[in-house]
């Protein structure tokens, strides 16, 4: 069957994340052989058959390649100057009143075009690309139009044709009230459902759809209004829920068979069954916690206990979490949240995978699955968790193609 | 006079940080002119004199080129599954009856050669050398024999003729004591104040000498011996002082006119004071403390209350700050410290210089100061503590000659 194989990966010291218990085991030096962008077998016996493009790991470690399951890459604007003034002692409703926040960055990015939108992610992108990223979410929810939000997807969309790196959209249009609803969130809600959600599945621009569900976001009954809106397009969905209070957020988007409830610093133990019962991810967003001095931390023993599958993001956004790294995220999940290292790399690979919708294709070096994956110098995969700054990405693979840093 | 140029640096925007409040401006662009390696003057008609060679910064931001006053970048053994072991639950001290700790460091650095611990150094010197660092202070103190020390402060000194770096070395063999003193610190001490601090002395392998002044390190009176046998010697001190509690390190280290007390947390007014008479920096250690998941944060009021001026450095180190990203170690002192990114800035600039006894010649884009500077691709310098994560340097200038990253 060798001439079905169009691809070696040689010398490579397999980290699988299989679900099983070996899967955060290191492997003997042994083959990855891919056929047609795909996993086509593991091959012990670490042989070139002839004739065939290699590629030679010399006993580097290999993952699969990482997933940024949250981030709001897409944006216009610079808002250094805000955490500036807040460092400076300006009260935030000083600098709310001075056009910053959220509404500031909302203004930015109607403002640009699509292509300029791009253009500023691709820094971000890089940074990412840099911790072994090759599957990325980008969020809307900084146009709060039908045609802005669609151009910030268009632009997410269009790093692919910049970067090797593949890119999963996700309409958040209920992010935030944009200004000319004020006072009208019901009318808003409406407007999203009635004509964004629409717009955006006969377009194909996204597959899932988010709310942030808190109280000063959108409450419960907006969220789930959104949500149906979603699913009768034929939309996954997904929430900012359980952030800075128990609404009950991620319960409804268990309800809903969302892919995940995400922050969850406040979720309790009815919210985490309700997670475990739908198979919800829950994802874990330390950037933010940590940007923002949050003290309260996610239910980590619960979700343990009750064996949700937990991942890790990095949020990338420009209020809360400006953290262009996705390894440095896994090392605030186990020093603030005190996740283990199998855990924080599960929650990049498997589980963010399965966060995507993508559970059964990527993020696990299993036969079949995608061939994604990031080659690293270093020893053992706890290093990815602990030390941080060091250039130690060698390459990563997409769909079976090589490309480097 | 213009012949007496050799290199002109266009197009810059200067952010110069000089002592005075506009240190902190970004100028208009213009032009910076080297001669010998020095900074000659800068030209605010930013014109290219003909016939000299030049570096066109595109109106880039030019800072001075970062220093890192504080790490321990030299050691061999990896400590990535202690970390592990840690977060897994293993209580500390069955980690350390397995050989875990600082000692397992101390015994694989005894067994690496000069050149393994040279060779083991450089990824993480790429880290920091990503970051804008263009000056990096380096200890010793996991040799802890006279020829251990001495290997490592070579291994430190010999990064220079791998990369493009300037090394300052500190001789810290009051680090721990060594199992062969098991109880016997005094001992242990006057070794290290009659023969190692004599040779390295004698053989320039440092410019200065420091102490882990503290309950599970070195008392005051031990601490103070040392300082006094490198007074003796012609070498300069600092110290690990007040990091778990307030000995009163800081307050000896001012005393003999120390370069700088470090990490800090538990200093009082009065030890404040003292730095504040002695003209001894505080340097701020933020990885460390977020690692350790400290909570008692250093006196950043009284700092600047007193006028004492502010370093932040990374403390590379395996056991408790294993981030070679000085960047993110000036986002922690501004997230967890509430350092302004000004004063992260400085930390890492004008008063890490003054940290490493070079506050006349380094840390300043200034006439007759050396021509050390970073190129950065971003706005303002704010950004440069706020967003992480993304390649933002562009090239780096030391003694005026031109390394890119
Ligand atoms: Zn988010
Ligand atoms: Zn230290």
């Amino acid at each position: 069957m060798q001439s079905e194989i169009d691809f070696v990966v040689l010398n490579a010291r397999i980290v699988s994340m299989l679900p099983t218990a070996n899967g955060y085991q290191v492997s003997d030096p042994c083959a990855i052989r891919f056929r047609d962008g795909k996993i086509h077998d593991v091959d012990p016996s670490n042989l070139l058959p002839s004739g065939i493009a290699s590629f030679d790991c010399n006993n580097q470690l290999v993952t699969p390649g990482f997933i940024d399951c949250h981030t709001h890459l897409v944006f216009a604007g610079n808002r250094a100057n805000e955490y500036e003034m807040r460092l400076q002692g300006v009260p935030y409703q000083t600098i709310a009143q001075n056009g910053g926040g959220i509404l500031s960055t909302v203004k930015a990015t109607r403002q640009a075009s699509q292509e300029e939108l791009t253009q500023l992610a691709l820094p971000r992108l890089d940074g990412l690309i840099r911790t072994g990223v090759t599957s990325v979410e980008i969020k809307s929810g900084y146009g709060l139009t039908l045609n802005d939000e669609i151009k910030m997807l268009k632009a997410a969309k269009a790093l692919e044709s910049h970067r090797h790196i593949r890119v999963s959209t996700t309409l958040l249009a209920a992010h935030a009230l944009p200004p000319e609803y004020a006072g009208q969130a019901d009318s808003y809600i409406d407007f999203v459902c009635q004509e964004v959600i629409p717009a955006v599945a006969e377009q194909q621009l996204a597959t899932s759809v988010d709310v942030f569900c808190e109280s000063i976001g959108f409450n419960l009954q907006q969220s789930e209004q959104v949500f149906l809106a979603a699913k009768q397009h034929g939309l996954a969905v997904k929430g900012h829920t359980e952030q800075l209070s128990n609404l009950g957020g991620s319960a409804l988007t268990a309800r809903y068979q969302g892919l995940s409830a995400d922050h969850i610093e406040y979720l309790d133990e009815a919210g985490v069954i309700a997670l475990s019962n739908s198979n919800t991810v829950a994802t874990l967003l330390p950037g933010a916690f940590y940007f923002l001095r949050e003290t309260q931390s996610p239910p980590i023993e619960l979700l343990r206990h009750h064996q949700v599958p937990m991942a890790i993001a990095s949020d990338f956004n420009p209020g809360t979490s400006p953290f262009a790294d996705l390894t440095m995220m896994m090392n605030m999940g186990c020093t603030l949240f005190g996740l283990t290292p199998e855990e924080s790399l599960r929650g990049v690979t498997c589980h963010a995978a399965q966060a995507l919708g993508y559970g059964a294709s990527r993020g696990q070096i299993r036969v079949g699955f995608d061939a994604d994956l990031a080659i690293w110098d270093v020893e053992h995969p706890a290093e990815l968790s602990y030390q941080q700054g060091m250039p130690r990405l060698t390459a990563r693979f997409i769909k079976g193609e090589l490309g480097y840093v």
